[in-house]
């Protein structure tokens, strides 16, 4: 068991990479609410691949049929399916992973937890492909949530140890400056350097690795729980449920460790809660009223062109593998927008639950 | 909802700082199990307060009566329940927070999510001596995975910017030679300085925040699974159960994020599956046979004698608060074996799945 | 895993017979609610031993001590848990059961299910007297859902094949009529036959069983869902978890098997919802408005004086058991406290879903 | 939140009536298992309407489609997605439902849970339609289990009060003899009566109920929990999530109020467990290796043709409705490979417990 989500929101995710067809169910999704399915698409043309030169050059509409859950594009209470068909299969490229499995994927744990009869073309369920029923998803919770007043948005914060500028976690502009731009930085200069630091790696047929950070703007207070069902615990099941990510943090994250309370500590004020935002908009697993401020690292693209050490499985024996196909030498920029879907189902899940009663 | 966790081994968590007692139960935990009450409570001990001059003046015991779940010490397939009475009670230290929330706590968010019925006294349910009851848990199945060949152990990776040794999250030997320690760092230079700045925090009435690495040894390759209960999810979900952690990386984590794919790759030999674990022992969700390595990030103390700004819950007006009462000036020491204690309990959930059929 | 109830409201059950203690972890109840306890214990009263001849003679005081999740007897948000200390054990009644499965009991299935760990004494954790801590949760339940309009009554409707008179479903008056009765069924003659028959089977060495009738009154239209996490789903599940239950039914239940549709169908009406509630209150797993109605079936009580057969686990021969000690010959009339507190438990989690959103 | 199931086997169910297609999804299913897809048709066939005098006329292939999970037929552990295109759809029979709710419907229901906007035609989400999906996953359950010694049939016990024999809940022999029935039951001249009560209702423009019968064959001792997550406890759950079903028992079931404890207890012998299954297989919630069995009482279709009294949404105002289109008088022959299914589903879930570890 394995691809579902939520507690109040269920979402199902299935599908291989390249089977008949990858897609979600959502169930749990209020009814009565119009999806603007012109929005949707493009939000999912944001992580589609083969838009740059950055990005494979698999061309895929990714365009989501519903074949539940609505009345007129309106959520009818139902749960809501939604399938992507495959169209664009060239099972050929890898054919050689069940024998060599590839640095990096998960290849060699597949075939360990299922017994070699895991589907192997492109990695399988565990392809990137699949974060396109988890941006069905979460683009509609998107939707959802901006019509509540909740606005998410995410910007790439580092590639390959260049950094962004930094954020207030306070302040909304730098984050709103994002939206549109093909690169999603605040600073553009930097967003350069990232963009050469991929193509470099590209040329080395090598890959790179990145941050993503997302916030949440308009969160009421008072949403989650303490301990194990806290804002940090749902978001990061969430967060961790995207191939490739390595670490999730909030607020100050990894940089809390280094600073003293009294740096790290938000004063309360009268004009709202804080003027700082350390805690990420969460204390006690709760939701402050502050934006809800979340940072994943994503590791390099395991398929990369560079030879590399591994064994047969039949055999046993040492060999070498190269990965050819169409990869990304960076998946950050693709992933951007699934970070802000899934953190929208984990928002969307949150805000179903019934504090209040 | 909140205080509970676990798909097949289900801990739930009760308690307040200052109520009568605090406790949990566990269930689903295999009958037949001896547990060695000694060496629970030995353990159990590593987290008290009171042991040296840099954690809190409080004495506690803080030993569990088991209610059910054993005969005669082994387990019986029954729910396991047990309770911390509280003995040492000062509710005068804390009256004042419910009208002046402390900076850093839970008492801001928890006032609106109860809406003013909390119990404020020593931080109620949000307190830190609620990770006893977590360390009962977790101290059994610690014993139980042992058993089975499993070895968890974790050590302090850094406190306040001063970071111990790198460990190349292969060999087990370095964290091996940090068991029993007062002060578990593998280069004990280091873990002067880190108890230097300690005091020093302590001294300024401020406190500092830190990192603990945590990492089975033993874990048979194929736990877990793809996208939503993989290892990360689930493990994560655990550790931000754990109050001031505020980011959890496995493997090379955030640091993977400044990587080649060609470095953060971990290839595969004949002998073993890797010599390297940037992968943190998961590949897909799924653990590789490679030791499992988790950071997590803990904020410092938020209770500091530093006067800070706050509000007056029933006027709004701008107020100071000043935390008295007896705190850590770093929790980080006291955290390691509750980052043992909550990661064994993931661990041992995810070994009763039944992945094998 | 097992003994945990719910998805908003968390019920976490502990304890053996003749453990230290039994209670219960009730994990999600919302703020602010002050429980009467004196009413809290009177209702617990209702499920105790030792009341008349009918019941078995052990005297339990059976009080909970609450050790979390109240401030001031009003709940504060944090998970209740309440323990009950097991007062008066007499474990050499039972000794034998190990080794010789009594009939009807879950010694047998315990045995493989746990390997021979389990806690034999007085059935363990399979004992009646796991229902006292679900008279804690539930009953705490029933106050919270009579502040809110919400009344739910239980009483006996058949023992042994003699049948209280039939109520219409719809008129809350003959429900309301049995409250406080120390047998309580409508129709007192009825009542009186019953307990013949009880005392007959008591004096023959043997036991019978029973129907328990419960509605709620003041349920909202709107709560539940379709198909798995309807109304029916979600309470069958709660009500098997009574020991001894062998059957449920909503509204006409197995009765409607027998009817044509013009009957059993109920139609609607301009001045509220339906004059007739075949459908027991609940259509598509959806709550109608009117009173939702369920029937358990409740099976002899196991533990007879009379001799039968059985096999020695050890040996495997055939060997003859009798069970002695203390035991209702029914169990039925403790049985329709126990009935409102789950019923209670699981319409309170419904209540906690958030379906308007 | 609604239509999925489970605990190790998550099954989800999604599509309306009307809509573009129906389907479920499938996850935890283990690898490695080759699907007989022959077979699986052939099972659904069972369920599919049209086939005689007594079933709607509507001709459905309901051949379901799989977009993942499968590689050739086997599964490869990821989840498994079916699709069922509707392909006869005839919407402007059922517009009226909106306004005048059908007795004995989730109309009523429907519209207050879901605000009006609910997928009015054929009853959306609440139809019988969604019955095809459970088929699906649970044909695949029913293949598994048989390949693992375990076998489940079903068969009508009773339709509109005429009773197929009854059965010992013991010998297959008689269960087995219905395996390939047009209308299954042990006694074919009861069945001939049945027959007759469903044409003769039918001709008034009525319909009938009735209940079925399952067991399970094989199922090894030992499977289930105490309390919450027993064998009654998961399988009503399952069960309950067929609609029109409106009661649940096992083994001697609501029959067990009327007996002495002497009658219903079953003893246990050298040869076996036991002689006699009053239990239905089940003791303290765990199977005890007898059959496990369960009835399900089914009511009347609530679609009827004559005239019935009902309430215009829009005007309050009272109205009579007729309920025309294709309906079954009786579902309970279609409904029995259903109740196998399900049934398949929730045994197959327990098994992918682990309680031996």
């Amino acid at each position: 068991m394995s691809s579902y989500f939520g507690k109040n929101l269920k979402v199902s995710v299935f599908g291989q990479s390249h089977g008949a067809g990858i897609g979600m169910v959502m169930d749990g999704f209020p009814a009565g609410f119009k999806i603007d399915m012109d929005a949707l698409n493009a939000f999912m043309q944001r992580r589609a691949p083969g838009q740059n030169r950055m990005t494979t050059a698999r061309k895929e509409k990714d365009l989501p049929k519903f074949l539940s859950g609505l009345v007129e594009d309106t959520t009818c209470g139902a749960p809501m399916a939604a399938v992507i068909e495959n169209t664009d299969m060239r099972k050929k490229d890898y054919a050689a992973h069940k024998l060599l499995p590839r640095p990096g994927h998960a290849d060699y744990t597949a075939q360990i937890r299922y017994g070699g009869y895991q589907d192997v073309s492109g990695g399988g369920h565990f392809s990137g492909r699949l974060t396109a029923p988890l941006c069905i998803a979460g683009g509609i919770c998107l939707q959802m949530l901006e019509s509540r007043g909740i606005k998410i948005m995410a910007r790439i914060r580092a590639v390959h140890g260049v950094e962004d500028v930094k954020w207030d976690m306070v302040d909304p502009k730098p984050m709103q400056s994002v939206a549109g731009k093909p690169f999603p930085v605040i600073d553009d200069n930097a967003g350069e350097k990232m963009q050469a630091e991929i193509l470099d790696a590209a040329r080395k047929g090598d890959s790179v690795g990145g941050v993503v950070e997302v916030a949440a703007f308009g969160v009421p207070a008072g949403l989650g729980d303490p301990m194990f069902m806290g804002v940090e615990n749902r978001v990061s099941q969430a967060l961790f449920g995207i191939p490739a990510v390595k670490g999730v943090e909030f607020g100050a994250g990894f940089a809390a460790a280094g600073m003293y309370g009294s740096e790290n500590n938000d004063a309360f004020y009268e004009e709202g809660p804080c003027k700082t935002n350390a805690s990420g908009g969460i204390l006690g697993g709760i939701t402050s009223g502050m934006p809800v401020v979340a940072r994943v690292a994503i590791k390099p693209t395991p398929s990369i062109a560079l030879e590399q050490d591994t064994i047969d499985f039949e055999t046993g024996k040492a060999e070498k593998v190269q990965v050819n196909g169409r990869h990304d030498p960076c998946i950050v920029p693709r992933a951007v927008p699934v970070v802000e879907a899934v953190f929208a189902m984990a928002i969307m899940d949150m805000l179903l639950d019934a504090p209040a009663f």
